[in-house]
């Protein structure tokens, strides 16, 4: 602690927990991008709130930069501190402080796992519903800074919809109360909306009250493969009009590839280009039947299974949520892109035109939310490419996806963020004039800019 | 058009559709509350957006105010223009412009109604749910400028999950098209959610893209007559543990007395203190009938009956959709406040001591959307009580209830806006902190402050 704004800190907060262990620097400094190299000033751990707008208020006196940073699985450089920044970790802010049955409502801090919170539900016969592969690790307060969205938004939408009320930290040091658990409450701006998916620069989520909801009847899972990219939509909207679905993903044969070489089991004999899991409730078993017949008829789909027991639906789960682990050795370059779910065709077709021509020896993995018109797309780094090479190369190519984004009003950002990653394609999903009001508003929540400054904005 | 100002905006818009005519200056200076003098300096009726841009511009230019208006239909003043203010009426601009049957989005423009909204999606074999009865005159620019709520938020949300993209002119004429019908779309602050319930103070509302959704099975309508205050929660706990509610709503004898004085049918031979009218899902029936005998068991309901055609349910509805048309002849001062569902029981209980010791002589009607913890006063105006006198009266409780709703962490307004009417106690609900916020986004969004000042902040 040899920086004096750190001493003043260490001052000021006797009982913080605070390091500057090179370690802890390195691990707290990146997220799940592992693009830029960490070197924050040090890395505070607050237990409470008090703490956490002590540590803003040292900040904004002081002019040192705040990464909040949850649990670092962000995929657009969010939680990244490259800069000297102070990383402020919640990691020790982690209980659930209250459980209403009545307003079934469940108060956490901001640092529990998205994992521990879904547990904390159904220990109470309840559900949260929000659910993608980093449940583990991530957080609840960065699942609100990036309004998270995963494998159920079509039956339960994104994060906001499950955020009754919010205690956020201001770049000044003030603790908002926002919305207070209300289901109705037309009292001016619902800054608490603002909040949701601002990437920690507008303030730190400090304290979280989430609806919980009923669990949903017994549900079903079963993996369909699809001969041809256009066949896609056609079962999508199949499955949406006969069954009521849980969650409806897909992936290509090379993601297939990657998730079985890394321990997966294969599940047809055959290959196949495409290939979607879907789950819907099971008192719909005869329609999903139905369902299936129609889809094989209409040759949409060449073959399927459907689980029989808790153990083979998890098998049939981990072909599409091991993908992103399966994937990470290979140091991918990710697009995270969405259309509204009538262009996703006619998106799809381009973009495989424009992914095959402008990278014919990279390997390419698709895989996606395809049922909200979101596509994920990695392109693995070869060993022998140096990563600047390889992401420059790569962003000349996002470049020429933007122009397609853009001619079908799409967004350079369906739910990752735009972080450090996107930056430079913000103005191809917002405009001038919104890009203003946001400054604006920035600069209202957080006048010292020492929120998050240089993520999103 | 003798004011200068007038005629420089004629020369401007040729052809834009401009009165000066008093009847039309009362018409639309007012909205329901017919508290204040309407007093606009004239109305305008923009038939594009572009000619909204050139209003804007030249109000920003002239600082002439503009107020927003839609149906003025809204209860807190929002649409009054009793100082000179340009009226900007949405009223020729009501089409429905696309329809998406893939997104199950509709596109329309601010003015329609919401009925002919819900019409348009029940042409097309969707329904936009979104309901209360003002849906005859009600504008979806209003709706979405108060985030209205209604009578099936308790299964269906706010106005504000409906809302998939929104054109908005702000103050300085700048046109925004925000979100464009994504379903995910995570790039920065999200300003739709920010416009929804903003009354008119960021912009106006120019164009929406709605979500529609598929039309629930078979619902099925039920009264149910309640002996006592105490009950009423126990009964929602129980329905909303055993049927799937469509719609649970409450109101008082008292307001049964009026709407049946009004042409209602009376619906029980005898008199009870409390009455739910309550939809359901009809594949419930046998539940329904459980849920009534454990109710009457308990001795939580002594009455009740079961909508046997559409007719009847009509009738059961006009209960409880009648009463606000059936006090208008009152000029009832109102109360719409909101607390979280667990706490409804202890706060209305205390509500009740307050209003009978501070209204000893006043007929006060209850009734409300009690499963969303939000409850309607109504008291009405003695015919002999000068208007002043009386409201002057009710803002006195008011201002007792709010110390009973800070206490109960409720809020002020649960739906109909804060406008001119709760202007006095926004700073119950919101912090100060909260408000300098808001004042610092309305600053981004509208630096002349021409967009409905005096309302809301
Ligand atoms: C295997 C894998 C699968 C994934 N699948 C999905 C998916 O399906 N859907 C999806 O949406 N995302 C997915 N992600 C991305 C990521 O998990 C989410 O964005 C998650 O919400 C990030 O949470 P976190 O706690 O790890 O945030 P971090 O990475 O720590 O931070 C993300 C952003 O939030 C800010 N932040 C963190 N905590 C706070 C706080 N308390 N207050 C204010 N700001 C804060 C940070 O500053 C940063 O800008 C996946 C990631 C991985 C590794
Ligand atoms: C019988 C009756 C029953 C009602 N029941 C309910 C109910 O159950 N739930 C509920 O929420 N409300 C209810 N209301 C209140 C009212 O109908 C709603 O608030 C409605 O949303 C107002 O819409 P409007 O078009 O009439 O808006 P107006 O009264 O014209 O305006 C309301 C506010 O919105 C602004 N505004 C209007 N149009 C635009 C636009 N295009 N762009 C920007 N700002 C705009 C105005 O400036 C004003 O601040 C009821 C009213 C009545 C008379």
């Amino acid at each position: 602690m040899t920086d004096p704004r750190l001493s003043e800190l260490a001052r000021l907060l006797p009982d913080l927990k605070l390091s500057t262990d090179p370690g802890d620097l390195e691990h707290h400094g990146r997220d799940w991008t592992r693009r830029w190299t960490p070197a924050p000033l040090a890395v505070a751990f607050p237990a409470d709130i008090a703490q956490v707008q002590a540590i803003v208020r040292w900040a904004a006196q002081t002019g040192v930069a705040i990464v909040p940073s949850g649990g670092r699985t962000g995929l657009s450089g969010g939680a990244v501190a490259a800069h000297g920044e102070l990383v402020l970790s919640l990691d020790r802010m982690n209980k659930v402080l209250d459980f209403n049955p009545v307003d079934r409502t469940l108060t956490v801090q901001p640092g529990i796992a998205l994992e521990a919170v879904q547990q904390a539900a159904r220990d109470r016969g309840l559900i949260y519903p929000v659910d993608f592969a980093a449940r583990g690790s991530c957080q609840i307060g960065g699942n609100i800074a990036t309004n998270a969205g995963g494998i159920r938004v079509i039956r339960y939408g994104n994060t906001r919809q499950w955020v009754a009320g919010l205690k956020v930290v201001t770049g000044t040091g003030e603790l908002l109360d926002l919305n207070k658990g209300l289901v109705k409450n037309a009292s001016g701006y619902d800054l608490r909306h603002l909040v949701i998916g601002s990437e920690g620069t507008l303030g730190i989520v400090v304290e979280a009250t989430l609806w919980l909801t009923a669990p949903p009847p017994d549900t079903q899972v079963m993996l369909l493969a699809i001969p041809a990219m256009d066949a896609l939509m056609k079962v999508f909207a199949e499955a949406n009009h006969r069954l009521r679905l849980e969650a409806f993903e897909f992936f290509t044969d090379r993601a297939l590839a990657h998730v079985t070489a890394h321990g997966a089991q294969k599940p047809f004999a055959e290959d196949h280009p495409f290939y979607v899991v879907t789950e819907f409730d099971a008192a719909g078993e005869a329609d999903a039947l139905d369902f299936f017949e129609r889809c094989v008829e209409e040759g949409w789909v060449v073959d399927g299974v459907i689980a029989s027991s808790d153990a083979q639906a998890a098998a049939l789960w981990r072909l599409r949520e091991g993908i992103t682990e399966s994937l990470a050795r290979y140091k991918p370059y990710k697009n995270d892109v969405s259309v509204r779910i009538s262009v996703v065709p006619a998106f799809m077709e381009e973009m495989q035109r424009l992914l095959s021509a402008e990278y014919p020896h990279f390997d390419v993995v698709w895989f996606g939310h395809i049922g909200d018109g979101n596509l994920h797309i990695n392109v693995l780094k070869p060993d022998d490419l140096a990563n600047d090479t390889f992401v420059s190369q790569c962003e000349h190519v996002t470049s020429l996806l933007v122009e397609t984004l853009h001619r079908h009003e799409g967004s350079i950002s369906a739910e990752h963020g735009i972080g450090l990653v996107k930056k430079p394609w913000l103005g191809s999903v917002r405009s001038d004039a919104e890009i203003t009001l946001m400054r604006g508003i920035k600069a209202a929540w957080d006048p010292r800019n020492i929120m998050n400054p240089g993520k999103l904005l």
